[in-house]
Parts: structure tokens; sequence; C-alpha cells
């Protein structure tokens, strides 16, 4: 179950615009009116990184962990909806949270554009922030829902290709497996207030076109999760998607790597979007905050001692 | 689901003897049984702690923290059967990961001893720990199942009590909330093949025998859960347990304490038992050897520094 507390907040968030009916241009400029206007000391900016457009978000508290800690975020919206407009108050706290400048890519959504669009826009801006000479040390990939999945997808790609890896990952209720396999996904059914497999089929459907499910460009969890940077994944317990964050912290640590799993009890869908009406939304962007600034920390002593 | 390897090894385990008409004697009898032969080189010797019978486990490796850690642990069976006998083994394991030795503590047994005669005995377990000069620093609580319900509570005590606390806990498909909330009694029902309402209800009033399910000293989930040292959570996610481990690290995060989740996806519960026959189990009990050490570690690093 989820709280009365949650469950109104969460359909007041998505109501009008989350519907059945609801055309793809409603869906966009709902969510993207979903967001909170960000706090007046937020300054944003247009950019353009590996040939990606994207929003800069800065704070004051931006540089403040003393190594230009830079984020490079990918948006929720399954692919098809979703922007730095949506995620501006999401970037601008934790921009403040870890002492970070991020970048909120704006790759390219289906169904205009279809798979592997937006994860060939993923990984031209992480090589992007890479040849604009920014330090691996210094920075971290977070991504959320589609978005933590393509994140992950970065992630396997730089590994692959034998680029830097950055210090660490971040994924807030990652969607990472297309083929929507996993035990929550009927175990966390009847909880989830949000998220369903309908749901996931239609953006599964409208991104891939076609294209295999199982390809790890879009669904990183069947790939090789072996030789990747600390993540850091956080989920909620009412979540049909808990089943993707528990499976890729699971296959991170059996393959050696370091993963840190928070499941946020009764939390829904993406909580830290609303980290403005609940406090374990503002929690668990503290903790990214903490868990960014350690790890840039760690990589830069790393780094410093080879 | 769970895997046809998984679910073929705990049914032959627990074969014969978890039957619904089997009786209380052979239950306890087919449990002990149920532990593989230990090491050569692991020696057990009988001993009291705090009034507390229980036998110790020891290695070659004890001691190999340098702080000659001792975890003080409380073995699962619903507080109805289990005993050092049938987690010698894990014991053990848990002794070579994390260079300690380990007490299994044989605490008193419901139904012949009622609540809180378990959590009584518990409670003067560590309390003879430090009597006999066992440095908290050097020391972690730890149980599986019931055993990590009964942890918990032991660590809310000294908490409560004011009594020096240990460096950490370790807690495996801990059992702490014997209201059997959580949403994966229902969510996970379907995929946990050992455990579910009906066999804990058995043994919730078999413990309890009339007592409120909510006292905080049988359900310590349900108590404050601030204050506490370190934890390390591990869960599978094929259990209905799942979310008493969730609700733990999600309080102790909440709480402001310091809690590592690490679930087993498709693994049943206290795969830790089955190190021998899963390589996961294996891997977990690795991990839990490497937080130990490196919780003693740093809590002896802390106390000097003070």
């Amino acid at each position: 179950m989820v709280s009365a507390r949650v469950n109104d907040m969460a359909a007041a968030a998505y109501a009008g615009w989350l519907r059945e009916d609801a055309t793809l241009e409603e869906m966009r400029t709902g969510f993207d009116g979903m967001c909170p206007e960000p706090a007046a000391d937020v300054t944003l900016a247009e950019g353009v990184v590996g040939g990606v457009r994207g929003t800069w978000v800065e704070v004051p508290e931006s540089g403040a962990t003393g190594s230009a800690a830079t984020v490079l975020h990918f948006h929720a919206g399954g692919y098809l909806i979703g922007s730095p407009t949506s995620h501006r108050d999401l970037g601008a706290r934790i921009a403040r949270a870890a002492g970070a400048r991020v970048f909120l890519a704006d790759y390219r959504l289906a169904p205009e554009h279809a798979f592997p669009a937006a994860y060939d826009d993923g990984v031209a801006a992480y090589r992007g922030m890479l040849a604009d000479g920014v330090d691996p040390a210094s920075l971290v990939v977070s991504g959320d829902s589609a978005g933590g999945g393509l994140a992950l997808a970065v992630l396997a790609a730089a590994r692959d290709a034998g680029d830097p890896l950055p210090a660490a990952g971040v994924l807030m209720s990652p969607w990472a497996d297309l083929t929507l396999a996993g035990d929550s996904m009927t175990g966390r059914e009847a909880v989830d207030p949000l998220v369903s497999r309908a749901v996931l089929t239609e953006m599964q459907q409208g991104y891939l076109q076609g294209a295999d499910p199982a390809d790890h460009r879009a669904s990183p969890l069947l790939g090789n999760l072996a030789g990747l940077p600390p993540l850091l994944v956080q989920v909620g317990s009412s979540e049909v998607l808990e089943d993707d964050a528990v499976r890729i912290a699971d296959g991170v640590l059996r393959a050696g790597g370091e993963a840190f799993l928070q499941i946020g009890y009764e939390m829904v869908h993406v909580f830290q979007m609303f980290a403005d009406r609940l406090p374990e939304g503002a929690a668990a962007v503290d903790r990214i905050g903490a868990f960014v600034r350690a790890q840039v920390r760690s990589a830069v002593v790393d780094v410093a001692a080879v």
C-alpha cells in the first residue's frame, strides 16, 4: 500500500495529463508543468555538450565539492516525454545537495526519434563532457526512470569503448529492462499507483518501434554489469519497477562492483521529483548529494594516488 | 520466480522435516540435520556468556582483523527451532570471512519458554559480552530470520539502556515485525518457496502466546530505529519477508543512521545458510565479512580518536 498522504500527492501531481486518452503533446506539456518552480537562486543556461542540447543548472553551492563536480543527468519520461523543463527543480536540488553543476541532457525523444536515438545522444553527451575537458574523476552520470536505464547504458558504453569512467553513477527508479521481466512487475502491481506493465509496454513500443527489447543499449540490466563505477540505486518499494533496481544492485555486487541500494518504503516512482512535498524525496536527494561528494572526492584521491 | 536450481536446492534441504504434520521435535532435529559439517579446521567449544549458553566458533582466521573481532549471533528458527548445531557452518563461514570468533547463542526457545525469554537471553548475552571484557568497538551483533529480529531488538535495548553499542549489526532475512505487515507478505507470496504468512503466524503464536505482536521487544522494526550502529541488511527478493529488511534499512536511513541493504535477486530465505551450495550465499557471507572488518576497524579508529 501507499499512504493516503503519498497517494493523494501523486494523484494530484499527475492529475489532468497522465490519462489514457491524453495526446503525446498533452503529456509532454503536463509533465513539464508538473515541475515546481526552482528556487530563486537557481541559474539555468542553455548549452550543448557533444552535440546534444541541454540545460546547465547551477546554484550558489555548485563547485562546493572542491572539485567542481559535474552531474550529467538523463531525465525520466519513458523515452517519449520529459525534458530539462520537467526536471529543472530536481536538477537544482541535486546540484545543491552535491555541490555540483548539473547538465540536463535534452536527448532526442521517440516516437519522432526511435531507438537508438536516445542512447546515441546519451553516449555523445558523455563523450562530449570528456572532450570538453571535464575530469572524469569529478563527473557523475545520473538518471531517473527511463533516464536511469539510459544512464546505465551510457556507463556500459563507456566501459566497452575503453573511455575513462566517471566517478559514480546515480540511478533513481531506473527502467533498465525493456523486456519487463522482474517479479515486482506483478508482485508490486497491486501497490504501484503510477506505473504499470501496460504503461511501460506503450512506452517500450513507442521507443523501440520493433527493435529487440533485450538489446543491451535499451536494456542495460541484461548486459554486462562488471567494471562499472560505484552506483547508488534508489527506488520505492511500491513500484512495479522495484526489481529493476534490485537486479542492478545485485548484478553489480555479483560482478564484483560496488552498488548501494536504497529502497524507500511505500515510496512511488521517482519520489525524488517530489522533494518539495515529500520529506522522503528530500532525504533521498540529500543521500544523492552525500554519495556524489564522497565518490568524487575518493575518485580524485584515487587519481591523485596513481 | 525462483530458478529451478535454487528451488530444487531449497526443496531438497527442507525436505522431510518442514512439513505441516511434523512434530516440533522432528523440526528441531531436521533443522539441526540440515547443517553441513563445518570444515575440518573449525573448532567448536561450549561456552556461557551472560548466563546464556552457546557455542564459540573459531577458525584459523579468527583474530585476523587485528582487533579480535567477536560476532554475537542469534540463529533462525522462528523462536521455536534452531540451535548452535543448525548454525555451526554459517557461524564458521562468518568467522572465516570476518576474521572473527563467533558466539552462537543458544537462547531459550518457545513454546517451552514464551516471549520475552528469547529477548531476555539476547540482552543478557550482549551484556555478558561487555561484562566479560569484550571491547564493544570489536563486537558485532548478528542474526538470521527470527534471530535477525532478535539482534535488532538487542541493539535497541543496548541503546535504550545506555550500554556501549557494538561496532555494527548484521541482519540476514530478518523477521522483525511479528504483526506481519509489509507489502511483500502478499506481493512476494507467489514466489517465496519457503516462508508464508501461515508459517509465520504459527511461529508468532508459539512464541508470543498471547503477548502483543507489536511489542517492540518482539517487533523492533516498529520501535525507534535511531541511534543504532551501522547495519548490513541482506534479504532475498523472493521472500515474503523482503519488506522487513527494506523497512529496517529505510527506517534507519530516515532516522539519520547508516544502513546498507543488499537484496539477492530471486534468492530465498536466509540463502547464506546454503553458502556451500549457492554461490550467491557464499558471496553474501563474503560481504558480511568485508562489512564486519570495515566496521570493526573504523570503530576502533573512532574510539582511539576520542
